[in-house]
């Protein structure tokens, strides 16, 4: 059986980076990001690292033509920060500065009070950064006008990080044994202000076409792509509609900005850095992402969090099979946390401190070919690769 | 009268980065590009820039549905660190490495056969760079598939360079009775394979639409946004029609990649950087993109060469008016040097080394009111701002 989200254009397999590997300036291939050598400081490793807010925004333009608010774009800032520093800081690195890329259709998207709400988003996030720690600079970046391109606008970001050649993350130190720590995408920490559904910013193609009205894009034809006529929106939904399983509208489920790990990350790194042997930051490939460390680890999840409303909710809508919805989304698991078990109670009761909820969600086994992952859940079992 | 490149749809005055400045880290906001505080080198400064392709891939896409061959999205590695390069260059800055950000809609574009072509452009610029004595390092990046986002696709890039604090090249310097040396854009240098049209990165969504054929939009109705019917193509020649004037196919001048000059100014910079009080990459904004730095000084440029056949071109069928020509064009001048006089004749024979022509083309006077540019050419005489 095909998986939904590869019937609806998105390849989460990510095969195109082989492409690249032979030019590939990268210290540790296998680590969690790319590592280069900074030719000024021999002992430091440079982690420049490039990530997107997916197909978010075109969520975000859709809130925006319904009620004119601006403000919608504004989580757009944090989902990019979030997904470039959650990853750099999987190898051990410190964040140093970022840039943004904004393209946008200036015949459809309003460029100026989008790019000022971007710039408050950003604000807002430096400051929370900042009030937990974590100094991070902005060294501006590129706002291109491309109407022949972009349909409605485009979010990326490139985070600059560094690490001590000596203390990066490799993953090849996870050992059968050490149990895999989880922590929840979902809910609320004590640095946010609202409820997080949990959704960060992967899968987001196909929760949209599941979940929003067909009106939608016969009204704003810009928000689709169909060459054919075969993909469509087929959702019940309007982007306004409050169900009570979620506890909150559709379309603020769907924007819910990907929660910042970094201030809870880099602390544990600091009081119990020498017990972690792998952090994983659940974005595309959602919970199958660890198969990317270690060597010959068999990943055993076995006692998940209830995923979080709005992934049983796309599931029932799209009758995505289950085994694709854990590997198309984080399924309320965007953190991993892998560590020797002697340490695990200590580091999620820091995490705790932050009312982040945290648990030991598996353990690593010993694999004879390869990394593997089994998931166990009320759901069936499913095995990665 | 408004400039048929801002009816277009482009901005080319970039408004847009003022959005930003209250958030900026840049410890010197006069230099041509933003320069961080690098925490674990305080003597140096980390230049971290974000740049495109324009819409140059739009051209190249549709040589590619034309022709079959993938080899046309080649050049485009050229122009996304062109871009970068040469501007962080500008600052006194030596480049480091660099992530690409591919976006593509992956239910038009081949998006492997891309990726290879892509990574093999890198390569070879990589190599020629590496032959001049310039060391950069490709640290990934990230290909997103964004099928309601990207009609076809859009390509970026972002590099890091660094400049000892004591170096930076702010424009600060630049004195009345400085000259200024322009570097061509066109024709061919000896680090170079072909022969270029010149027409680098910026200007490229007018040149396709007043060049390319109407019969290509309704071929292939995902090159062209049209919210109100009213933008179209509106050329006379197909991709592949030679032109006697230009030297080349209409395709191949505007497909030409952007030149690579830092080999040349990393060499004059080296050799007689006391001399030099500012550096410009004409990109966007073209041959006014000195007015970006020095304080109170009047730009003259009243000894140009002759634009390259595609600017006469693109201008005799858009009927820009010129004045907004040498805006939205670097007409001929890619790149120039503001320098003392008496160090003239030995940076243009570096330049001349390289096969690259090379002339004094004005000189800096004072101004009383701000910077000012005025263009003395053959077809009149314009003031900036």
């Amino acid at each position: 059986m095909r998986s939904k989200y590869a019937e609806s254009g998105v390849d989460v397999k990510k095969r195109g980076i082989e492409c690249f590997r032979s030019i590939l300036n990268n210290l540790f291939p296998e680590a969690f990001c790319v590592i280069s050598e900074d030719p000024n400081l021999p002992g430091y490793g440079l982690v420049t690292h490039t990530d997107g807010a997916g197909s978010k925004p075109v969520q975000a333009y859709l809130h925006w033509k319904e009620t004119g608010d601006i403000r919608w774009f504004k989580g757009l800032a944090q989902d990019v920060l979030a997904m470039n520093i959650d990853d750099i800081i999987c190898v051990g690195a410190k964040p140093i500065n970022f840039v943004d890329y904004v393209a946008i259709n200036p015949l459809r998207v309003d460029k100026i009070g989008l790019l000022k709400i971007l710039s408050s988003g950003f604000e807002e996030c430096i400051n929370i950064l900042g009030a937990q720690g974590v100094k991070l600079l902005f060294s501006g970046g590129e706002t291109a006008d491309l109407p022949d391109q972009i349909r409605t606008l485009d979010i990326a970001a490139t985070m600059n990080g560094r690490v001590s050649l000596s203390r990066v993350l490799t993953g090849e130190k996870i050992e059968p044994g050490d149990v895999i720590i989880g922590l929840r995408s979902g809910g609320k920490t004590n640095y946010e202000r609202n409820e997080n559904s949990g959704i960060m910013c992967n899968g987001l193609t196909l929760a949209r076409l599941c979940l929003m009205r067909k009106d939608y894009q016969e009204k704003y034809p810009e928000i689709l792509e169909s060459p054919d006529g075969k993909r469509s929106y087929y959702g019940r939904f309007k982007f306004d509609d409050y169900l009570d399983e979620l506890g909150m509208t559709v379309g603020e489920a769907l924007l819910s900005p990907t929660r910042l790990y970094a201030p809870v990350i880099l602390k544990v790194m600091e009081r119990f850095g020498e017990y972690i042997s792998g952090l994983v930051h659940n974005t595309g490939g959602g919970l199958t992402k660890c198969l990317r460390i270690g060597r010959n680890i068999h990943y055993i999840k076995d006692n998940l969090f209830n995923p979080d409303p709005i992934f049983i909710l796309i599931q029932r809508e799209s009758k995505e099979p289950w085994k694709y919805m854990f590997e198309n989304y984080n399924m309320g698991v965007g953190f991993e946390i892998i560590a020797k078990t002697e340490a695990a109670s200590d580091i999620i009761s820091i995490s705790e401190k932050y009312d982040l909820e945290t648990k030991i969600i598996g353990v690593c086994q010993k694999s004879r070919d390869g990394n593997k992952l089994t998931i166990k859940s009320q759901y069936g079992e499913f095995q990665y690769p």
